[in-house]
């Protein structure tokens, strides 16, 4: 008898509404505690920021993924392999400007408001998932890859998807992680 | 060609670090807003019992269990079923009393606190997982079920193992769910 060499380790996963719920907790106490919306965003995002700093090591490790050669190709790794790996869910990239420097993930589904119907009364500001953000903010800047991140459209504020742009601030030298023919 | 009928639905995980993670900011806040561990507590409880509450109808669904004949029965369905289903872990179960309305379940893994190795500094009375003790009472209540739902014994607090106790509150009328033999 023989066993498959060198497996890696399941990935230990939760269910996802005990996340979701657990979530929307954490973001009802941040707007009892800041009566700005803003104030509550950032928190989030500061937040996010902490846990991007501590997923992405792990991701690195488990994932697998090699050395990236563009900002292109960060974000499509982004998208599809830790959105899916954290979330369950693939995002559709898209790039914003000409100096491929710019980007949004598109999410047709978006598990974190799977039980909000809307954002809260006179919460009209709040970008209720700004966790995300942060998270990718804080695991880039891990990578020494400094960004902005924030969301351009909210399905809860009734735009028609929902959109993270991500854009990379410092011009990535390109030559110098060009692959050998 | 044919498929399977009444296939059920796979039931859609997350990672568990990132809820870990968001757990953990979510306890860091309402540390920073109440000042006694009690009122942490008393409000990760009360958090939990509004998840708990919104969780149960979904777990019945899922779960496919039958009506339960015993508090036993009832604590067993607790820790093999939704413990499991929820988060990954399978406690077991002890009967604390003669009256068979006092169990505990032991929790030798606790995914909850896995990034925590301590304790906060001067938070020595802090229940960190007491979400868990609303979202138990929370279920239970919603199935017409009083009971009392509180950490016996925290690893985080130097025990040797983890105890969550629930005491039923009310005598179970065994004979009205005797099963027709």
């Amino acid at each position: 008898m023989s066993r498959p060499a060198h497996r890696r380790p399941e990935y230990h996963k939760i269910n996802k509404d005990l996340f979701v719920l657990t979530y929307g907790a954490l973001v009802a106490q941040l707007c009892k505690d800041y009566e700005k919306d803003e104030d509550v965003n950032k928190y989030l995002d500061k937040m996010g920021y902490g846990i991007g700093t501590r997923l992405v090591e792990d991701f690195l490790a488990r994932s697998c993924v090699g050395r990236c050669h563009s900002y292109s190709e960060i974000t499509d790794i982004i998208a599809q392999v830790a959105f899916k790996m954290y979330l369950g869910i693939t995002p559709s990239v898209t790039c914003n400007n000409s100096s491929r420097n710019a980007f949004s993930l598109i999410l047709d589904k978006n598990p974190l408001v799977e039980f909000v119907e809307e954002l809260p009364a006179g919460r009209s500001s709040l970008c209720y998932c700004n966790l995300l953000c942060g998270i990718i903010r804080g695991a880039l800047e891990m990578v020494h890859l400094a960004a902005d991140v924030t969301f351009l459209q909210d399905r809860l504020k009734g735009d028609s998807v929902t959109e993270i742009g991500i854009t990379f601030l410092k011009k990535l030298d390109e030559k110098k992680y060009r692959r050998k023919k």
